[in-house]
């Protein structure tokens, strides 16, 4: 069977940074793509290369078969999903619908349950590898539902993203998340202790990230936001302020688990500290001014 | 220059997992190696291979014109090299001594001053990478010390190591040795918060590492520690009572800094009550056991 992909509309909403890129790369591989975002001018560009504005979410539900939302907190998400002019009110019965937002495992999970009840597939896909990742199409995308509403979901996924993994029942992908964001939390705190100890010390950082960097203490973090932080450029590639969010919903989850995090609390209250202190639209490397 | 290793003699004080490989590679490459150890049984397979025991120290100091430390604790590098019968005792002019042992900064400029009265040369080069590291002569090696003492010394690093780096003045090796511990310890405690998490959460932890160990969250920890953690294998490769050690020297270094680390301090608080409840022997990674 041929593959049309113009022959399936598929719906955006939500066109920030990351929802941007990821509707561009969909919109490229010849789908009809509608697009709905809360300021029209964010979607200027993807509308001047073919991308349909819908002027609400109603407009956009009800022409859509596959509808992906990549919006900010979990409030969001549920006002687009449950509002009155929101996606399950309006969308047709066989639409699938996809939140690629990092939110709430709970919230995935009752996503998955109203929208089964109306005929609706649902998957929660959140992804990880920021701005950089979505631009080059090479996200990790952590799903969680239905077989057969992954499967149909596939091609656009691996239009967007590289490594991608189905995590199990509704709300896995956003488990898989929090464990990918928990992971994250204390590492940071222990990067930052790391470089402030070397410069402390007296020595020079850059010379002592090519004696640790490559062994048992070597991540992600410390070889490429602990460069930065020697170099001491802070801007945004993943915001302090979305890594608070994501490490509340973490924590909140957590604690449902009945599971302790004293490690995520520490990062989590040093980073609402560094909030505080006017730094919450710094990349998360910044967390190391507080150990400066 | 044609380089004849048997012309000169090098001593190893101290045969433990560690020791006895980084001095059999010596040995092999040709060296005439002098060894001591508190158990003589520890040195037998080496002296059988054609190492010279020696009865004590100070015999040890006499005869080697290169003698490496590689004990347990502060307390021990402090008695080999500052004892009635250590090495600066008794070792001649023109020796160099290096204490491969991970121990205190201050301690190894201690060493460094008073070899320098005596005419002696003197390094600190702790090391990381392991059993493994030492048994495939890979250890990554940081040192401190003068140029022409590492200079001296180069030829046997490259015999144990593969990643030699001169940090700086004496102290230097020491201190990125604890850079190095200080970015492992609290990363553990997130290593272990996130496994847990996806246990908890009903994920499959190995399907959630597929997602999780190859983008923001990756480290040499979660991929390879965390895995072991997931098959319930808490088999020492990194001995807790040793990390602990570690993270103690760590500890006191950050104070006399003036820097804080409540990462390092949660971690090590983590680590002192697992060594309580009777897992100092286990490798580190039975962290886990904390959040089961």
């Amino acid at each position: 069977m041929v593959i049309e992909p113009e022959k399936i509309s598929v719906g955006f909403i939500g066109l920030g940074v990351m929802g941007k890129s990821m509707a561009g790369h969909v919109l490229k591989a010849g789908y009809e793509v509608h697009v709905y975002t809360r300021t029209k001018k964010t979607a200027e560009e993807l509308v001047s290369s073919g991308a349909v504005w819908e002027e609400s979410v109603t407009a956009l539900s009800t022409k859509s078969r596959i509808i992906i939302t990549m919006v900010g907190y979990p409030s969001d998400v549920e006002a687009v999903y449950f509002g009155e002019d929101g996606i399950l009110a309006h969308a047709e019965k066989g639409t699938l619908v996809v939140d690629m937002t990092t939110s709430s495992p709970d919230l995935a999970v009752k996503i998955h349950e109203k929208a089964s009840r109306l005929g609706i597939d649902a998957l929660d896909a959140p992804v990880s590898g920021g701005d950089l990742g979505a631009r080059n199409a090479t996200l990790s995308i952590m799903a969680g539902g239905e077989k057969a509403a992954f499967d149909k979901a596939l091609p656009l996924f691996e239009i967007m993203g590289k490594n991608i993994v189905l995590q199990g029942k509704p709300g896995a992908g956003q488990h898989t998340k929090m464990a990918n964001q928990i992971a994250i939390a204390a590492g940071m705190v222990a990067v930052c202790e790391s470089i402030a100890y070397a410069k402390k010390a007296g020595l020079d950082p850059e010379t002592v990230l090519k004696s640790i960097g490559a062994g048992a203490a070597a991540s992600w973090s410390l070889n490429n936001l602990g460069a930065r932080m020697i170099a001491g450029n802070f801007e945004p590639g993943f915001y302090v302020k979305h890594f608070i969010k994501d490490m509340k919903i973490a924590v909140e989850s957590s604690k449902r688990l009945g599971l302790q995090t004293p490690g995520l609390d520490l990062a989590l209250s040093l980073y609402e500290k560094l909030a505080r202190t006017g730094h919450g639209d710094k990349g998360t490397q910044a967390l190391f001014k507080m150990f400066e």
